[in-house]
């Protein structure tokens, strides 16, 4: 077991009429669950929240009035030790189910289409498995520098692959993308990461099926996978942006806490303690997804 | 009600183990159903089928062995007759369901967050709701030169807007595009179209969503769009490729017959009658979706 | 005549050997006169000063030893008052010269070979003539939103065209590109203008080859052109970059002042007056281009 | 000595008013003289020839009027035997002459400006000198599917990079861009190549600065660059397009013949011989360039 809390504060001046669609809240998986959370918006607003359906992703989606916003988001989440097998197989494009068939089709960021004899020139003649993924995410972190600045919102893989700079979510697209023009459904999963190394932020990493499961990679090396606290999944990072807005609406500041607690020993499921060790926990979450 | 009488012969060369993701049969839709339908595939193989759950497009997959491969379809579907009214409204960003709000989203080939600006310049100035729509529509048909060859399976919506010229799909990318960056949801319909003037072949259009419903146009006006035969829904091409190959395949023959049967009376559901005018149908649908 | 006084102080780290290519100096044309002028660079360095061929650029090449390096740049430049007639006619491409052909020919940051269609349908219907870049740099004024930090150090003019947002280079380049792809040759003018609006910088213009001669244009409106102290004339950004830097060396400060002395009434060639006002002049220049 | 014989056709379908600009003739430099040429165009016209001054191209530019356009070229050319020490070193950048520069920089094809990371991951642990750029063209020969259909006039290096297909302009032009990006100065070179296999065309090479010379190199290895008959040298193909037209011209034919007589013993000016054996050779060239 693994439990982390995170807590995030994000400011905004907001110069008109907006709408805002948040996607920051912990995802609730078979692996990960929401001990205890709070998410305050302050002015106070009625606000809805729902869960996408295909991606299970959490939105909240409120109007936003003229003037300055703030948003607090506050999670105490426990997730499963995932032990991932070293020889998981790749599985053959007419054994991957019709469900995850999508996951190997080019989106915005990841251009899987004009990338097939790059990917086979670097990895065809790697043995499929989890290695040859492995050797993806390798050859991304000996080959894309990390450099915050060096890419936009809009950069896509085929550019961080001419470029061979990028940040975070360029890496996991590269990711991505090589995979699917293996024929590997990926997709992207951003959350929450402890990092040793300040600050903390949050994280994309991305998670390629395998062995008929998704495992996760992360070919930033910021930190181990399974210190991610999943908040969102998705073709690519247009699918899991923490904060769309529409309306004219710029951020002001932008804090993170993470803490990752390996040692805890308490039990799952105890509310109250956990609740209290949390400080003043609000909106308790009684069942696991 | 409209008619129609669809049948496609896709053939190919199969030069290895291969697999075949078809989706050429006509959706089953509230407005569209399929009287008959017949698809062979030769030689004969195990095939499965099922629809994709968000998009209700249906697929068809299928091991492929080296040699020949023919790929026949035929369809006697019928449609209602759509009336739009005049005077759909844009629906504000806050009250587009949440179901729809992905439809908002950049795609592969439609990347509206680089044309705001643009969409903003063109069309911002004009009275929200389906007249704006069709002025996007419109200016594509004006501005944008339709030549075969123009472009490539890989073209982005923003290549066509700064090269203007391209084919249908081209042509739809852009609407959507511009729709997206104006946040009106916006997606491509692919499906057989009986042109006036030969050759036939699948078409693309794109669908707004106006007034709470989706609304179909084409920018190409090579066409009414009540003429379609609805074959697949997505957020852009990728989405609804009529046949994605894995595999050393190559098209070798494409033919397409489509009728369009406008001023048929007879009765939707005598299937019997149906099948004996369309010939040896197979495969009757009983019910309709 | 005009008189403007410039000086720059560039100031760069050097983390290892280096080699430093600077395109800085007032441009000696038959319209602009050097009055006198003081390049120096510390710590005190051998140079080579060249005037390269085809553009005019004055350029200044040295070794930078690691460390810390400062080039100051001042010049006290006359330039003639320059009659744009109001009725220039674009000339026929059969009549444009040999030497002047290849500006018509797409460069880097220019890529005409894209924008044939669009530069016709944006103007292809108005009147060929001055009047007609006149209304290409009015379009790009009106069209594009002047945005620091929207645009990088390569980005493409049909970037900015989908973008609708840059800087003076973009703006430029956008201007180079339509005229080329209307027929018309098209080049970038960089040099120091004297903004109204602090701070002072440099800045990028177009010329254009109309009625056998080249005319300035500023889509930004940012100054007048007859302000501009021309530095450099090129293809694009490419050809005329201030500072070209070989090596570990980044820029850690730039300051400018321009002074536009337009009501000057001393005549031409009187340096050692010029010099006295301009300060320690140490290269007085005595010819003129 | 080589001694080559080259005749090309060109047919054209004029629709209006044209301007024809050929860059067709065989070069005249030291290492290739041309000992007899024809250039024949029907319907008979006035036409300029004209040498490019920067780049020693040789241009004709005429005006075509509607109808039926032909155009014959046949030489009669010699070349060196050009002996490339096989240790030639890499020039620093600060020794590399003021005049080849510009070769260093990005161009509308090579955009070395993006691929500087790229460049040194690939190939900057290699001992700089002519085995790195041969390095450079071994790595583009093994890499790149030569796949003619797979990229069209306005393709870029950095997407032949990406997708890994290309024909022989392309292979060139990622050449010139990866020793531009690691600072070796590179050039395009077009002219006419006897293939071992037909059919006859054009070809393109690049030229790398070593040494303090111009050394070809072919990625594509369709035949050794001894071959090359130059037309044409630029920064890429826009400088040597061998025909750019300008107005409603399509071409209808292209043909070519080229014979490498590689054990011709003929002095060298015995032009009534070589005229003799090549045909009607109007235009005996005097005086080798």
């Amino acid at each position: 077991m693994h439990f982390s809390k995170v807590e995030t504060v994000l400011e905004y001046r907001v110069g008109g009429e907006a709408h805002v669609l948040l996607n920051i809240e912990a995802a609730k998986t078979s692996a990960q669950a929401v001990i205890s959370e709070e998410l305050v918006i302050e002015p106070a607003c009625d606000f809805e929240s729902f869960c996408d359906e295909g991606s299970g992703n959490r939105f909240v989606r409120f109007d936003a009035a003229p003037g300055s916003l703030k948003i607090r988001y506050r999670a105490h989440v426990q997730r499963s030790h995932v032990v991932v097998p070293p020889d998981l197989e790749e599985v053959p494009v007419n054994r991957i189910p019709n469900e995850v068939l999508h996951y190997l089709m080019p989106s915005r960021y990841c251009e899987s289409d004009v990338m097939s004899r790059a990917a086979q020139q670097l990895f065809g003649h790697l043995t499929p498995g989890i290695g040859r993924v492995q050797a993806v995410a390798d050859w991304i972190h000996d080959s894309i520098v990390y450099e915050p600045g060096s890419s936009v919102s809009t950069t896509t893989a085929s550019e961080v692959f001419v470029e061979r700079a990028g940040v975070c979510r360029d890496f996991a697209h590269l990711g991505i993308t090589l995979c699917r023009a293996l024929n590997i459904p990926a997709r992207l999963v951003v959350g929450y990461v402890w990092f040793d190394e300040p600050p903390q932020d949050f994280h994309a990493v991305f998670e390629a099926w395998i062995g008929g499961r998704w495992v996760l990679f992360d070919p930033t090396r910021m930190a181990p996978v399974d210190r991610v606290v999943r908040v969102g999944t998705g073709r690519d990072a247009k699918d899991v942006a923490f904060c769309t807005l529409f309306g004219p609406v710029s951020m002001t500041s932008k804090t993170m806490t993470i803490e990752e607690l390996q040692d805890e020993s308490a039990p799952v499921g105890v509310a109250p303690t956990s609740a209290a060790r949390a400080g003043a926990i609000e909106k308790p979450v009684a069942t696991l997804a």
